[in-house]
């Protein structure tokens, strides 16, 4: 899962390691799918060997990144090769142990980046379960036999139910704080508040409760939705199986696209994909994702849609710019800036976005839009800053236009450029930028957030929808930041991009992190913009990676040493 | 307002002082209060050789705890000395400039924890300011004459109503992260995306603009209200007056009441206040506030409560709980944990709150209510573990019983103390803890916030109001953690106490920020949870606070030195 290229700060282990996030069943060291009928079975059995870096062993079920990823993939293509799954038990192959949570060696030897860019990206995964419970009717339920102890709990609290052995021993905890000085990092805390709406002073109880809870008191504090004692385990599964399943509002019958390997030229500066390429300029500490436009018109309806699969335009591009974007994010650290650009005709995606709209109620297209909300999602949460320019040539309509409104500032030539007869830019709203379809972490489309103080202009950009937008008419629409003519776009942008790339990147990505996220909270926000902060802060301090700090000293046999000032 | 006393770490001078936070406008050195019928000015003209600690000077109206110490102040005698006050303005007693912020060499020479509670209370002073527009009627208007840079503009942002002088040079700022590498640490990028819901590109635009925005963009981009050419200045400030005069509910001719000074006596390891000790136990790092109940009825009515004034027993007490607070804030670092206790006679408790709900129309009974409110928020945020014994001879019922809720765990006596003959402890609700005068930062009542995931326990609650409940009613209807009886009373509480205050002080306070705000969020949370976090993280990192980082370069003609790596 990993090779050897230029990146550094990548792993713990100071080892140059280009982290992957493309991965198949065939390749899996940590999980199993088994798929039966209408149920699957995630079966989590880490081996220990198997680390994604060097310098730990995953015992008891911990994971790194890279159980992580099979994780993320075993999920998205439960979505999308398996549509019949309506129920999807997670269980350890274990004996006694669920799961003990992130490897804390691991934790212990990585660098503050990955701390965080790990935590950033399981907690994506946790959300993408409850998307697919949410949005795919396909539920999870957790059967825990055996400790589950931190982002083991953590992993069960992004499911729907959860069922706990009642054997005097198997249990439930998140000992962070009592055994590491930090705090879960996975949206523990929030799920016991805000999704368990678990008792504070309960809650409280239990995340200071190193070998947490067990049985009925689990049960009554809510931390689990079921006890049941080993000899009828597995009769109460199969009951919250059948009554799941016959809830589930799948269709029956229906059978998956294969999610083919992405095709990818990666380069010392460059990645090359199919539908889209990302050009390093390491001196500017720039990446320019450049996306491009369909060049062949929408299938003729679903089944032809299904005999393209992965091949399918928007879901090529989503595949593909979900990988660009978690390269950048895991192996390319010192790049401080993302700039969007596009190629194609706008109009040609326009004709997709009507394709998917046209089909939505069919499970392969709802599954499109509902895997560009999660790309789109993950955009909003990267921590770089984000440029959309628009120039002539791009296509900048409908689902594409969402990275003019994802980017913390955008800008779009007037006319054309000195020289070059294309036609000048014009950005095209769809349906799609003005619904709700596309929602951001905070539950409101982008252009809804943008015009929190001015729903005038949220109307506005409705009325024009499908419309042709020169720069500046899309300008006084307030969709763009800036419109810049010819004489200025270069210059403009150059001293922009100076200067923003000169700037503290943790002030930066404190500030995007605010500015970005306007409006309503939600459990997403709260995990990602609240806990994730509390628990960045705490990464830093000594009480936890100092010398004598208790992830240093976890497992020595010598107790941490705390600087007991509270702040 | 300092006084030597042994407190570590107090101040960024390493002089051992007392931080406190009494005073009156007789010894103001920063802030003058001008009252003029129903209209009253702050002017803020800052004594730059005035600072609370010694190392620097507070230059351009830039201000340091001290200087906020006095704003807390004078917002809070407006409301109970000057209740006829209808608008405030709020204007710079300074030639060039309104307020250039928060002092630099004070934050890059204060310890993490004072920059972080120095943040807090600030923070704190203007939520009080939104209150009393909110809840007073009392609106705030801001003249911005001259540069108002970083906490400066927070401040302006924080009043309903900012005028800006269109004379080419004044302007609006929040220059942190290009000056400094940090963030606005007062509510500003709260205040801008939530509040004045600025575009979010606009915000970041404005946020990464060192010298900021003036004349008629501001008003433009919604960062001020109004812009008015020097010649025009008085004459639009005068309109603003009247128009907020008239649309005041306040009524008019009414007198206040004096804010006497606290009576109080520091010991060593004591704080005594006619209705309240704090005793510290240095040993085990706790502070036990007591607090006294009533010893005598209410007043027979609304004149009758002028007549006592600040002696009238809620306000008394809440003063005197207020002070105690911030005391161990800001003055007891090392103290780890707050216990709770109380004295007296439920009843007459719950007879004052059945007065201030019968006369709660008057202005006097609301702004004792709405300084109850603050008071509880504060201690909602106080970072040291909150714990509440309710033992024989204690009053916890109606507002005193919210610090059982308030409190991340309670313990009750079951029955007495053997060789005790006081009764069993009794908790009685009254209907401010089933209703909503009372609310946290989240908007909820403390109750509802407890019972988020099981509404009946609220409805049971509600139904038990006037109930005298003993230690176990009060466990089953869920009001407090643990009921205990007299054989295990001492041993668990101190077990409890020795284990809490050996956690890391850093865990514990994310992990109480997180588990404490259950629900909705609101403007208020986001600022102290989010912003506040992300704050604390970039206050860690070598960027802004390293040798070579922003806040020790500043003025020293180096630039800064930055980790490009993005985290």
């Amino acid at each position: 899962m990993t090779q050897a290229v230029d990146a550094k700060h990548a792993g713990p282990s100071q080892t140059a390691q280009r982290i992957d996030f493309q991965t198949d069943p065939s390749r899996y060291r940590h999980w199993e799918i088994q798929v039966e009928g209408e149920v699957a079975t995630l079966v989590m059995d880490v081996d220990e060997k198997a680390g994604l870096f060097e310098g730990y062993e995953l015992k008891l079920n911990s994971y790194d990144l890279g159980v992580d990823i099979e994780l993320a993939d075993a999920v998205q293509r439960l979505r999308f090769e398996h549509p019949e799954v309506k129920v999807v038990l997670l269980r350890s192959g274990k004996d006694r142990v669920f799961c003990a949570g992130a490897n804390i060696r691991m934790l212990a030897s990585s660098s503050h980046a990955l701390k965080v860019n790990f935590c950033k990206f399981t907690n994506e995964t946790r959300n993408s379960i409850e998307d697919a419970s949410a949005f795919s009717g396909q539920k999870y339920v957790t059967v825990v036999t055996g400790s589950c102890a931190g982002g083991g709990y953590e992993l069960a609290l992004a499911t729907d139910y959860i069922i706990l052995v009642d054997d005097g021993s198997s249990s439930v905890s998140l000992p962070e704080l009592p055994l590491l000085a930090v705090l879960p990092g996975t949206g523990g805390l929030t799920r016991v508040t805000d999704k368990r709406r678990v008792r504070r002073d309960h809650a409280d109880v239990f995340c200071t409760t190193e070998e947490g809870i067990k049985g009925r008191r689990a049960a009554e504090w809510r931390l689990v939705d079921e006890v049941a004692p080993n000899s009828k385990l597995e009769t109460a599964v199969a009951a919250r199986v059948r009554e799941f399943a016959a809830a589930s509002p799948r269709p029956a019958g229906i059978k998956g696209v294969a999610m083919a390997p992405l095709e990818r030229r990666i380069a010392a500066n460059s990645r090359e994909y199919p539908h889209l390429s990302v050009e390093f300029d390491r001196e500017a500490r720039l990446a320019t994702i450049t996306l491009r436009g369909p060049d062949a018109p929408p299938p003729e309806g679903p089944e032809a849609m299904l005999a393209q699969g992965a091949a399918f335009w928007p879901l090529a591009l989503a595949r593909e710019l979900d990988d660009a974007i978690l390269d950048i994010r895991l192996n390319e650290l010192e790049i401080a800036a993302i700039v969007f650009k596009s190629q194609g005709d706008p109009q040609s995606v326009l004709a997709y976005d009507a394709f998917l709209e046209r089909h939505i109620e069919h499970w392969l297209a709802r599954e499109v839009r509902l895997e560009w909300k999660r790309v789109l999602k993950r955009i909003d949460l990267t921590s770089r800053s984000l440029v959309t320019l628009i120039e002539p040539g791009s296509c900048f309509a409908g689902t594409i236009a969402e990275l003019i409104f994802a980017a913390d500032r955008s800008y779009m030539l007037i006319g054309q450029f000195s020289g070059d007869n294309r036609a000048p830019a014009m950005v095209v709203l769809g349906n799609v930028n003005v619904g709700d379809d596309l929602p951001m972490s905070n539950g409101l489309s982008r252009l809804a957030t943008r015009f929190l103080g001015e729903p005038q202009s949220l109307e506005q950009a409705s009325n024009a929808v499908g419309e042709e937008l020169d720069a500046e008419r899309a300008e006084a629409l307030g969709l763009i930041t800036f419109a810049l003519d010819d004489i200025d776009w270069e210059d403009e942008i150059r001293v922009f991009l100076e200067e923003r790339t000169s700037f503290s990147p943790d002030g930066l990505t404190g500030l995007e992190a605010n500015l970005r996220f306007g409006g309503p909270e939600t459990m997403e926000t709260k995990i990602f913009a609240r806990l994730t902060a509390w628990q960045n802060w705490i990464f830093q301090r000594p009480n936890a990676v100092g010398p004598e700090g208790a992830l240093k000293r976890y497992g020595t046999g010598q107790k941490p040493a705390f600087d007991m000032a509270r702040t």
